[in-house]
């Protein structure tokens, strides 16, 4: 979120001790800009004038009868929200510096039962200092050609394991299922048994192939997160020279680096996986919202960013994930720094009007079914048939089971999948 | 720790949940590999072979009343730890592969009320794929020219603030009091107040003009992180330029990629601050031990690793920081992998006998003290002669109220920092 102020970064911290809130407010600002435990002899008015943070405003929540970290006092345990504004001066616009100072270091500190940082607010400096998404929401458009309902993509299965012929046989039928995007499972990069040259040699053909037959070329995201930048460019440039247009990005396994690094030279979609995300957000009082973090990422270059969905197989609940999408929809200085939100994990048709609902009644998202396309009992075609009439449904504000009398493949998919089979 | 078996990577789970610890294990074993929550047609008996994962150990451990991650349902919570072997073909020597395979992708996975990974043992073909640190304890003693006793590292303070010409006095007196190695805090990086370039310009005419006249040259650690490796390259760039031979780098805000760019095309030793690891390891339940964590970054090229200390001003225990300084201490593959430990945080000569008693009576250690030199009531130079002091006590074991008697700057410490002043 943009901050008005054009000359302070503002960052917002739950705050939870047995002691005071206030307290440990003063003691983040103090900690983080000027401060250290001893007087020493250079800590002047002035220079605090140039860098001190400061304590803007303070909010006391009801206290928690259980603390986030364990603690070996007895509650209840005080909470509070801090904002803190730190001067643009005294950080500047590099995220490795703003993640250091902001937040990093925060984590360390003593007297906490809890920490989370719940609000970033950027002055526009950010916006000039980094490239945003290359491509977006218009971008992912034009190259899948689907304009006017959700992007239906779906998801190279098992996992793991399969040589790059048998990855492509299953993508030809995919492809024929009439997909409009196709990605490898994060896991797979370029283990042995698949190395990512060869897959892409098995499956650009195909996909080049029916674009010439037919005009429509589905996005295949290809698996090239390297911890080396260099191995990663490499990666990126096979794919393109070969007519890819995306790839699989596991942001946080390659870090602020390499995603900076990529982006400068990239020609292809960067689709985001945020795998690890959770274990800073899963804990309601320890970590960081979505909100701070997917700001880093876009502001670094994502393109599309997979934020689970609706009755997902993972922990994350419904309410987290709405809240998620929304923050990818809110621009940070303009609507071209948005990536397209890409609804995964456990999704079939059946999550269509939910979300649909759920998300403000936006059709701008990649809906991604992995098991709830391939495993549809008609096969694949028909799973995808399935998906684009479950959101035919929604957006007509028809319930799914009356669309299904005249649309068999949805009816198919919500006898198959009703009970929760999909992935 | 290195795998005995070449084949295979083996990491350990501590698994919490109200259901049953051994589904869940299994349940790591198949989500990380082939599996997913449908039958899909290609799951084969011999794709299973080549890259399943396989739970090879389950110890029960006493289940706990108080979940990790909030729980709606009521303890105990049972417990177990899980080690699960990986085939080296599935993931690979890549980083960035198996922190997405084995480690991040377990956070998302429903069911746990709680879920850390404490062990991790590698095959040998790490460590032909990395480069390890450059410098390590060797480079570091003998650019410091520092033999037979801890290495005496000081922070220049305030963190943040101070212009050029001001840091720049104030390292000329440390440079005087005769410490080994000086740094910038490690959220001081180049902002508009204090560019690099400025800083590198005030700063080392100082360190070499001592050099030529006493022989002795002071390491000085350049905080040259930015989120992108261009930029982190031209700061490592006029650093080395410039004479310099040490850089602070914020490792977590870089991310893998930062640090395998630099790392590749570094001359200058690589001091890692690990600011946000805290929130990865904080809470017992959750995250990752430092054993794990620290054997990435130690292929990466780490040479110093930040670690804490005794008795310090943050939340980590001593008993942490004690396990953290075994892990560096104990080779992954062999001696020339370990980093040179760095304690830090309230440290002043205080904390040396019991640092020296529980790291095994070893010596090869910087020791870190911003407050506990810059604040001696007697100066700089007092407060570095004070912290070798209280080392040769320690090393002689010699109590330091003992030793005080016949030197007076260990007396004056004892005296001024006795309660707890330092930082």
């Amino acid at each position: 979120m943009r901050n008005p102020a054009s000359n302070m970064i503002r960052l917002t911290y739950l705050i939870e001790s047995t002691g005071d809130p206030e307290r440990l407010a003063d003691k983040i600002a103090s900690d983080q800009s000027t401060g250290t435990f001893v007087a020493v002899p250079g800590e002047t008015e002035e220079l605090k004038a140039r860098v001190a943070a400061r304590v803007t405003a303070l909010r006391r929540l009801a206290p928690v009868k259980q603390s986030s970290f364990p603690s070996s006092e007895d509650g209840p345990f005080n909470r509070a929200e801090a904002d803190i504004d730190f001067p643009l001066d005294a950080i500047g616009t590099d995220l490795s510096a703003l993640m250091t100072i902001a937040i990093a270091g925060i984590y360390s500190i003593k007297g906490f039962t809890g920490i989370r940082v719940t609000g970033l607010e950027l002055p526009g400096a950010f916006a000039a200092a980094h490239p945003g998404p290359q491509f977006g929401i218009a971008g992912s458009r034009r190259l899948t050609g689907v304009h006017g309902r959700p992007i239906i993509g779906t998801i190279v299965k098992p996992a793991l394991g399969l040589r790059p012929h048998e990855t492509a046989e299953l993508v030809k039928d995919l492809i024929e299922a009439d997909v409009d995007f196709i990605k490898d499972d994060e896991k797979l990069m370029s283990p042995a048994y698949s190395p990512l040259e060869e897959r892409v040699k098995a499956i650009m053909p195909l996909i080049l192939d029916r674009e010439q037959r037919t005009g429509r070329k589905v996005m295949y995201a290809f698996g090239i997160s390297h911890a080396d930048p260099d191995i990663m460019m490499r990666n990126h440039d096979m794919v393109l020279k070969a007519g890819g247009n995306c790839a699989v990005i596991n942001i946080n396994s390659i870090g602020f680096g390499g995603m900076a690094f990529l982006r400068k030279r990239s020609g292809l979609v960067l689709h985001a996986h945020r795998n690890g995300w959770d274990i800073l957000t899963r804990h309601p009082g320890l970590g960081m919202d979505f909100s701070v973090y997917q700001q880093f990422w876009r502001l670094l270059g994502v393109d599309q960013f997979q934020i689970n969905g609706i009755r997902v197989k993972y922990w994350e609940p419904d309410e987290s994930f709405v809240a998620s999408f929304k923050a990818l929809q809110q621009p940070i200085f303009s609507g071209a720094d948005c990536p397209l939100p890409v609804a995964g994990s456990g999704q079939w048709g059946g999550q269509a009007p939910d979300t649909y609902e759920r998300t403000g009644k936006t059709q701008d998202l990649l809906y991604l079914c992995g098991g709830g396309i391939v495993s549809h009992p008609g096969g694949p075609a028909a799973g995808v048939r399935a998906v684009r009439q479950a959101w035919e449904a929604a957006v007509k504000g028809i319930a799914l089971e009356t669309y299904a009398v005249d649309h068999p493949e949805l009816a198919a998919s919500l006898k198959f999948f009703g009970d929760g089979k999909a992935s």
